[in-house]
Parts: C-alpha cells; structure tokens; sequence
C-alpha cells in the first residue's frame, strides 16, 4: 500500500464539479466525504460558488491554498484534460476522473484519454478511472467516489477489499456482502484502468495490513501473467483472492481442434492461472458471500473428510450430495467416537457420519449432551471439518445451541459450519453468536458443502504454493542445452514437420523413427516396420491433410511408392508455390492412446501449455487442461489428472498401463522451452502425442514462430 | 383433492396425545389451530385432563361425541394402534400419526407399522405418516402438524403446496420461499409413508384448484413410474412440479461399464422421469425460490431468444455467460428495434443485445424514454423474452423504473424479469409494484438467466406434451408380431447370443451376418468377408470375454480354425459346468461408431431403454442417455441428442454421417419390445451397436429374463 497511501488516506482531497445539483458526480463525492466524517481537508472546486456546504469553495484546482493528495473529477469529459494539467501543476499524486466520454465512446475520447494520461506521466501522477465509480476506504470515510459507493447503505468497516471492472455489478457483489454481515476495507471500481489497473490495484491490497481478503470482478486483462503473480503473493500472504471472470462464453469457435490452440479460450488461460495461483473462481454473488463467510473464520481443513450432524435426515443427505459433487468426502469415525457418541445420542439416532441425534436435541436442556457430541468428532482424527445442521432449529434450542458451538469452536482448529434455514427473526439471538465466535451459517446444506470444499482447495493450495515457486522461477538459471536449438535461431513462420521434430528430439522429447526421402529408392524399406505414415515435408504447408499431403497405413512396398508419388502431387497441384523439402515416411504407433500436447502462446497469457485427448476424442471431449509455463512435475501431473481420458491412462480392458510419468516430463520439458523461447515461438504442436506403455512419442509436430513485428 | 377433502378441509378434528406440556406434539396442533383461527371443531383427547385449553377435553376418541374428520396422533409409539384401533371402530376417515418408533427405528417398530397399517386398511382408514411432522392446510388454518410447520413465521395464503420426505429440509425450502414473500396452498411432511405417498399426495394436489405450483422433496419412491404420470398430468394440468431428488451420489459402483444396468444408477431414472414428464428438477434452496417467481409470473416464453438491458455491462455480461450456459441465445435485433431503440437511448449507450442504456437511464425524469425502449424490445419478433438489469439502481429511480416495467408488462406475454442488487429497504417501494405486476425480480443475473431457462423449458414440455402422451399410451393395442417372440415364451435365465439376435431381428434391428458352428468345416468362408469375430456360445456364459470366448481380428482360415478351437478350449477349461452350443463366426464391422444400447427393468422404473457411447468411450464419457419405455421417435432423438458423442455421428473429420435414424428406430423399438415385456425381461443388452452410415447393426446381444420368483 505504500506507494497508494496517499490514494487510499489522503490528507486532503479537491472535488472538481460540485453542483448545487445533488445528483452531480462531484457533489455526490463531497456529500458522502462530509456524511461519513472524513477527517481530511476537503477542497470544493467550482468557479460559479464561492461556497459549498458551508465550506469555501475554489474556482480552479491552482487556487487551492494547501497541498492536495486527490483530486476527484466529475467534470464532463471535455474538462478534464485543463483539471488534469492544473493538478500536474500543483503535483498532486492522484486523479479520481469520474467522468465518462474516453476511449469506451469512441475516437475522440481515444485521443482524449491518450492526453490526459501523457499529462499525467509526464508530471508523475497516477490516474484511476476514467469512467469509473471511483474509490472508498471504508475505515477512514475516504470517498474519491459517486454512484452507488456513495448510497446508503453504508458499508460496515471490514477486512474485505472489492475491485471491480464494473462498478455497477462489482457493487452488486458487495451489497449482497453487506447484507449477509460482511464488512469492507477498500471499495475499487477502476473503469477504463487507462493507468491504473485491476492487477495494480490488487498488489496494493496485499499491502493493507487491513485488508485481509480480496474479492475482483475482471472482464479482461492486458497482462494474465502478472494476475498469476500477484495470485501467488496473495496465497503465500494467507490472503484469500477470490475473482469472478465476467465474459466467459464468447470464445470464439472451437470447431477445428487440430491445434492446442483452437482447443482452448482465454477463459482456460484465466482457470489456469486461478489454479496455479490458488485463486479461487466465483461465478455466483452468494459465492462471493459465502466463501467470505468461510475465510473470515480463519480455520482451514486439514484435507477433504467431513462430518455432518444434525436432526434433520434431509439436511444431511443433501450435504452428502452436494459434497460429494464438491469433492468431500464422509470422514469414517473410529470406534472410540462412535461409542463416545453412543452414550449421549437418543437409541433411534445414528451415530455413524452423517450423525443423526434426532429432532429436537439441540435444545438448552440438552446442551451439555450435544457439546459432547460435538466434540467427539471434532475429536476424531478421521475428521477434518464439521458441518452442523442446525435446519429449523428455531428460538432458545437455536440460542442453546450456538452457546455450545461457541465455546467448542475455539478450543481447536478444525472448522465447523452450520447449515439453519430459520429466519433470522426467529434465532433466538443465535446469529450474533455464531457470529462472534467465527462460525459461518449457511442458508442451505449446499452452500455449506461448498464454502467447506473452498476450504480444503484453499488449503492444499496453499501447501503446495511453495513448491511450484520455487521450480516455477528456477527455470531460466538451469536452461539445458535443447532448449536452446541452433535451428530456431533463424527460423520464421511455420517449420517444416522434420525441422519441429528435430528440436523435440533436442530437447529430450520422444519422436516416431522417420526417414525424410525424395522417392522410394531413399526408403531403408528392410530395416523399418510397416505401416507407414508418408506426409509431404514442407515448412509453406502447415495443414497437410488439408491438400492431400498425408496417407496413413502404408504397408508395401508398393503401395509405399505410390504414395511418396501422390503426396508429392498433391503438393505441387494444390500447393504450388510451397518450396517442398521431401517426404517423410515414418512408422506408425499402434496401442497406446492419442494424446495433443502443445504450447500457446497467449498476448495476455504468454506461454501456455495444454494436453487433451486427441484424435476423434478431440472434437467429442473437448477434454483439455492447461498451464501457464514454465511449471513443475506436480503440476504437469495436475493437468493429466484433470482430463476426463484420465482413466484410460492406467489401463483399460486388460490393457497395459501407459507411461503417464512420460507425458509429465514432456509437459514440463514443453513448459521450459515455451518459456525460454516465449519472445520467439507464437505455437508448438504435437498432434499426435501416442502415449505407450513405455514412453510418449511425438507422431507429429508443427512449431510456428512468432512474426518479427509481435517478437518482444 | 376429491377423496382428500376431508383431510384438507376437516370439519372436525381429533388431537389424541394433548398436554400441558406445551412442546409435545399434541398441544403444539391443538395451539396452531387456535393460534390461526381454524373453523371446523376441535376435540383434544387425554383421559388425565377433563378441559384443554378451554375446550372440553376427551378421556378417548371413542368418547368423542361428533363425528371426526382427522384424528392427529401424538402419544408414543407404543400407544398408537390402540388410537387407530378406537378411530377405525368410529369411522374416522384420516389419521395423522405424528409419532416416531415406527419402521424407521427397527424390528419392533416395523411390526407395529404393519399392524397399524392392517387396522386401518380395514376400516378404510387412510394414515398420513407415521413419523410425520404433518400436514397444513394454510388457506384455511388447518395444521394437523407439530414442530416447524407449527412455528413462526406464519405462511403466507398463496399458490404453492409442499409435499415432502423430509421435515426438517423439506420445511425448510417453505422458509426460504416465505421469506422471499411467496405464499403457500397445502405443506405436507410425509414420513415413513406407510400408507398415503408422496405421489398420491401429488396426484391429490391436482385436483386443488387452490394449488398452482408444487414443490417436492423426494428421497425415494416406491414406484417410478407413478411419477412419470402425475408429472405428466401435472404438465398437461399447467401445474409446474418442481422436484429436488435426495440421495443422488449413493449410486453404488460404475466401475465395469460393460453393461448398461451398470451404465446407470437410480438417479438416472428419476432425471429421464423429469424429463418425460416436463417436471423442474432443483438441487438448491434458491432454486426452488427463484422458479417458483419465474412460474407465478404465468407469462411463458416462445422460444430461447433473450433481450438484455440495462446500464450495468458487466451485469449484462455475467447475464450473457450464464444464460449461454443454461441454454438461452442472446436474440439479435431487427433494424426497426434498433432504430426505435436509437431515438430514446443515449449515443455513448448501445441498442444493439445487450441494451446498454447508460447508467442512470432508469430515473422518474427519463420514464418515457425507459418505457419506449423496454417496449421496442419486446415487441421485436425475434425476442422471446427481455431481462432487465436495475443493479445497483435505488430509490425513487428504481420505484420509477418499476412503475414502467409495471405498465408494460401486462400488455403482452412475454416475460420479464428484473435483477435487482439493491437492499429491499433502498428500492423506494419498488419490490410491491414489481409483485403486483407479476414481476419476478431475482438478486443476481445467474439465477434471473436460469430462471427464464426454466420457463423455456417448461413451456417446450409443454409442447410437447401431447404428443408423447398420444404415442406413449398407443403401443400395447398395435403391436407388432416382432414384440411377442416365441422364443422368448419358455426362456428362463440368460439367453445365448444366438436367441438374443434372432429376437432383435424378428423385432427388426439388424444384426451381424453370423453363423453358428461346431467347427472350421461347417464356416461357409468363401461367402463371408473378413475381418471375423469368433465367439462361443452359451447361455451359461454371460461375459464372454472373461472366460476368454471371444476371438476378434481374425482374418485368415487358418487363423478362424485356431480361434475356434480356443475359444472352445477355453470355455471347457474356464466354464466347465457351461452348456456349449457351438461358436459364432460373425463378419466385423468397421467404420461407424459403437454405441452401446439396452433395457433395464427397473424395480422401481419398470423398464427404462439407455443409449451410450460404446467401447473404450463408455469407461472414459459415461456418456448415457435414457428414457422410461415406452416412447417415440422424438424422444428418441432426445436421447441421442443429449450425448456428449453426438458430433460424432454427423461425421468428422469428413468421414460420413452415420444414420441417426437407425439408431432412432433402434431405440423406439427396443422401448416397445421392453413395455410389451415388462414382466419376462429383466434386461437387454446391444454391446456393440454399430452406427453405421447406412443403419444401425447390434454385433452383441445378451437378454435376461426375470426370474419366476420377480416376474409380475
């Protein structure tokens, strides 16, 4: 927060644009600053007062007597640019600009937004906004703000920050936090981000010792990889991120799947960074809600085994369902709880997992009972969390039971949730309780499955963040020799199959035995083994199969020599301007399952490495998972883990094993060079990657540089 | 509601079990009654008492001097049969056995199920439970309830009736949906169900005029299919039946997907019944809120294509990519749209999908304005129905803005719906024009986007409604000879793949040119074509392929005879008890697609037909479809059409389509082959079924009739 402390507390703020209107952006800003006692200066500006609210009001930003830290401008976006120099004058650190009418209205405020930011670089003044909702500190009264942050109601103080790209439904978000108890730290709405962007932004917060999560709304993004960044020092700092991606459909078509690239969206690049860095994705607003809920408890699982009591049967078997779906698993109790459990619940109770002690025992007659309950599975080593069902549990038996929670849930770290569904009217005082003993309650079963399930990914995140650190930046200092290929030194466009094979055979990647010939007389015929593939070798023709340049399945001589002749026709008829190097004839791979591994390289993302199942599963499954490079064994092994194909990797039907430890060291050896060569390289394919019993072998490869113009 | 109208609408009801304890089950009806007014006559029953509550309090029922309605029990267990014993001997039509001890809590109380079921059944007396919260009928202050359903808050008078297995959650989906203001018909808690079920409730329920939309909590059914046809008469009745299914992970083992009884689980079976009878499956508390509002709204629309405005974009994106998701498409304009939209909507704003109109658009100055564009919308002939985001707007904007929708909204049929972030206490009184315009109004874009899905959906069932019924219900009077195989007369057990395809092909599925032989000598080799499958036949051997009976690939006579022999070999060795009739020599096919299809006959679904991906495909997609027998062509279509492998079959990567209406013929047929023999098959399997480009061809079959013992 260091370098934006004089953005989120400023000693002193100018409002340009106060109106007698009230409906104006800049008297919005100076009402809300007045209503919620900021204790700063604040210095109206607007020629036509001399006052406003009581306070001397100044005709310009430069009449201003003392030091200003923020200027906020609600000025219609002709003015802007003159407030801007007067403020770069004055050296004011930061803009607020309100005001709509830049670059997402067209031509002329493209170039207005391009001045006013070469105004505000020159003079050494960072710009949020424009077109934005502007900014709030909620534990200071700092409002750099109009619109909806400025309306009642008025947020409690609290250890969450929002940033949003949309100030309309990002405050959506925080609203419905308000509701639910929530309190805020920093309220962000950044619109154009023409200097100031979300990413930024978020590296701030980690710095506020007062913000202790994070919730952003992101449409889009310049810079992907600096969202991974930030993600990862947000995880090592123990402060959980939590982003929703807004435009997650419009991918464009993933109709042709022959290459990586078709088979993923930007959408896959922004889930591949949220795993990496331990992000975790919402897409509803209760989610936001909810999994706040759960990290302001600050008690995490210590794995995925969970226990569920209640009275309800109902309850319990809907948060069976909805765990299971979230990857919980029903912790097995030991004996010892079960018999723990045996002396204090009713005989036509269960005191298997789920426990049920039967309608009407979380009562204040029963309390002692049920805090032994309780704390029998909390004592189970089996058990990493527990999720009381409170259901309809209503009035003192409510307030009953929320005492017994409260005075158990401190003495360990395990968490405990409660799903209740009744109105808060009618708790008995219960939810104050709950709540200051950090026990979050949840409006459905399935709500609270979930938060528990964002616990445990929380946590094992955070287990592993350490470790994928550490490889992840190791890579450039230990860069083996064939990830420096000679041949990519000079190469541009696309390279020929033989030339890409080469540098995966350099760096350590299996390949099919091939021969590149000119006619069947070339073929060392008796030292290889039928069928053959035959694909014209040429570095203009990157879609062979499109112009007749592949057949499959040669198993003659002569049908070998009849098709060296006609891929060789097929180039110089439907390709004639392509140089042709040759024809490669290589032996088939037969057994194993088709993989397609590969490398994008993103222009938000940088390099991305992606494997999916291949051949025909490739148009069904759409079966792909993806990483941001360079990255480590265990994630390679993630990723694989992923796929829906998965299973058939260990084996099928009696079918062997296939080598899945080769596929991972291929994907980490992939993610090092698309690293090492990410100003040079814009793609790599294998297609088909044959994952065998013993390997995994390139059957194919095409590697397209990047053009000069886009090489960084 | 005919032959329950005395249970609902009581004149007189019983309360065996009241006392001065106020919490037992007893004093808690006979309170509720008071507490809401109930109009018909109240007889508490306890000999310790000579008066209740001011009422004349009875030593037994016997001693009830007026005819009784309802008797509620409440005393335990133990005491029950002798209450149903007295009220069996006056004729009490109805008991609402609140007490638990019953099936649910073992051996003894099993037996006492049973003989309080024998009392009743022969005195006529219908049993609601036992081990029941009960039931309320809210119009009219009848509660023959205790716990939850007896507590504040009172439910609303409304449209809607609960039926559920669960208390405890059921009840609380009610609180939910109170608390979002909608109002209640009849709430039902069935517990053990020992006599009257959910279904028969169901089906009672349409017959109320007073219930127009339903909600059920289901854990389990005895029987399937009845739900099948209450939710059909509920989609022809326009009575939206919403169902949540408990208990949908407990689907025991999917690991060997080589049959398609294993294909599937129970659950499947529900979702193909929700699916045939045009029933609302929901899996969150919310959901049941959220369609509930979409349904009350009674305006339908016509088709998928929304229309989205508002001045929040990214509200408008997050609508987009959830909408996409549930299966709504973004409708484009007509230019006329456009230009009316172009008049009233600011330049910086877009009149393209979605309708960005500005924020701040909605206010009661720009009323006119407002109303112009929501009607340009709407009266677009490619819209079918128009969100509008409100977001964050509050006050008197977000009461004008309602005021507008308000008017319009009644005009025509299409709906609309809101989303609105703003706290009920900001929205300037919106929230009851918005009610009163038949307005729902949902508190994130997802759930308004899933919402509008389901009355999508619903009004497409309903469409097809009829049509299914029509051809669903014809089939027993036009069969065909093929339905009623004489093989099939005397068969017992597993049949041989030999009798399994002769009674696919006497129904008209094709099959593989096979023979059946002894030996190499009897194969006609010259006649056939290679490749050839070789396997033994037997129907003692089930799973051919474990005992190593089946040969495939084989191209060669030499190679035939050496595979013959094995298999042979191989079944003496491995199935010794097994009776062998010899090896089926069958020309392979290839090309095409192995689908897997089958019947299973259902314990509780009787007998459902199920469609998949075959092969290595079933392990790795579980990608199944299924529908309860029998059905039409169009469902048919349906079926396939839900495969995540149905690309496959249009084609891909140029090779040719394969002919979708074989398999669809396959399917309608094997549903008529499965209904016309419900009581002799218990199974059905076609692994593989070949889609081919020309036809459908089953390459393996195995029947399985029922046993004597199941056969109905």
């Amino acid at each position: 927060m260091k370098h934006f402390e004089r953005l989120f507390n400023p000693r002193s703020i100018a409002v340009v644009g106060v109106s007698e209107d009230a409906v104006r952006p800049g008297s919005q800003t100076v009402h809300t600053l007045l209503r919620n006692g900021y204790a700063g200066r604040i210095y109206p500006v607007n020629p036509k007062y001399p006052q406003f609210e009581g306070m001397k009001c100044y005709p310009s930003v430069e009449a201003i007597e003392g030091e200003v830290d923020v200027v906020v401008i609600g000025v219609p976006a002709r003015g802007v640019v003159a407030v801007i120099e007067q403020a770069a004058a004055k050296r004011v650190p930061f803009a607020v600009v309100l005001s709509g009418g830049f670059r997402e209205s067209g031509p002329e405020g493209i170039t207005r937004q391009a001045r006013m930011l070469a105004v505000a670089r020159e003079a050494g003044m960072r710009i949020v906004g424009p077109n934005c909702l502007g900014l709030a500190n909620i534990h200071d009264g700092v409002y750099a703000a109009f619109g909806s942050i400025t309306r009642p109601p008025q947020l409690r103080k609290g250890a969450v920050s929002l940033v949003t790209q949309s100030g309309g439904f990002g405050y959506s978000i925080a609203l419905a936090c308000a509701a639910a108890g929530i309190g805020f730290r920093n309220v962000i709405a950044t619109g154009n981000e023409a200097d100031i962007d979300t990413v930024e932004f978020l590296d701030a917060l980690l710095d506020d010792d007062q913000t202790r999560i994070i919730v952003a709304y992101i449409e889009g993004l310049a810079n992907g990889r600096a969202l991974l960044e930030v993600g990862r020092r947000a995880l090592a700092a123990g402060k959980p991120l939590l982003v929703w991606k807004g435009g997650v459909t419009e991918q464009g078509a993933h109709a042709a799947a022959s290459h990586t690239a078709n088979l993923t969206g930007s959408y896959d690049f922004y889930q591949a960074a949220f795993r990496q860095a331990g992000i975790v994705e919402i897409r509803e607003i209760h989610e936001a809600v909810d999994y706040i809920k759960a990290f302001e408890s600050r008690r995490f699982p210590a794995g995925r085994k969970v226990a569920v009591m209640g009275g309800s049967g109902g309850s319990a078997i809907v948060f069976a369902d909805a765990g299971e779906h979230a990857g919980l698993m029903l912790a097995g109790f030991t004996d010892e709880t079960k018999r723990k459990l045996a002396r204090v619940v009713p005989d036509i109770g269960a005191v298997h997992n789920p426990v049920d002690f039967t309608a009407g025992y979380i009562a204040g007659g029963n309390a002692e009972n049920f805090g032994t309950a309780v704390q029998a599975v909390l004592d189970d080593e089996n058990v990493d969390a527990v999720c009381l069902n409170f259901a309809t549990t209503a009035g003192p038996a409510c307030h009953a039971g929320a005492e017994v929670l409260a005075r158990i849930a401190p003495t360990g770290g395990k968490p405990i949730v409660v799903f209740l569904s009744t109105p808060p009217s009618e708790c008995g005082d219960a939810l104050p309780v709950f709540e200051a003993a950090g026990i979050p309650v949840f409006p459905s079963p399935v709500r609270a499955a979930k938060a528990l399930a964002v616990l445990a990914d929380y946590a094992q995140a955070q287990a592993r963040a350490g470790r994928e650190l550490t490889s992840a930046f190791s890579v450039d200092e230990d860069i083996g020799q064939g990830l420096r290929p000679a041949l990519l030194r000079n190469a541009v466009g696309a390279l020929s199959e033989a030339d890409s094979k080469g540098i995966l055979e350099g760096m350590g990647i299996a390949v099919t035995r091939d021969v590149l010939v000119r006619c069947i007389d070339d073929v060392p015929f008796d030292t290889m083994t039928p069928p053959f593939a035959v694909k014209v070798v040429s570095a203009d023709i990157a879609h062979k199969t499109e112009i007749g340049g592949v057949k499959l399945n040669v198993r003659t001589r002569d049908e070998l020599a009849a098709a060296i002749d006609e891929v060789l026709v097929n180039a110089r008829s439907l390709a004639p301007q392509a140089r042709v190097d040759g024809v490669i004839v290589s032996e088939m791979l037969s057994g194993g399952f088709e993989l397609i591994a590969g490398v994008v390289n993103d222009v938000v993302f940088g390099p991305v490495v992606v494997v999916g199942a291949g051949g025909i599963h490739a148009e069904i499954l759409a079966d792909t998972a993806c990483r941001l490079a360079p990255f480590d064994e265990a994630t390679a092994r993630d990723m694989i883990d992923e796929l829906r194909c998965r299973p058939i990797l260990d084996g099928v039907r009696g079918s062997a094993a296939l080598d899945v430890g080769a596929i991972v060291r291929t994907l980490v050896t992939l993610s090092q060079f698309a690293w090492h060569n990410r100003h040079r390289v814009a793609e790599l394919d294998i297609n088909p990657l044959f994952a065998l019993p013993g390997g995994a072998v390139a059957a194919d490869a095409l590697i397209v540089m990047r053009s000069r113009s886009d090489a960084v």
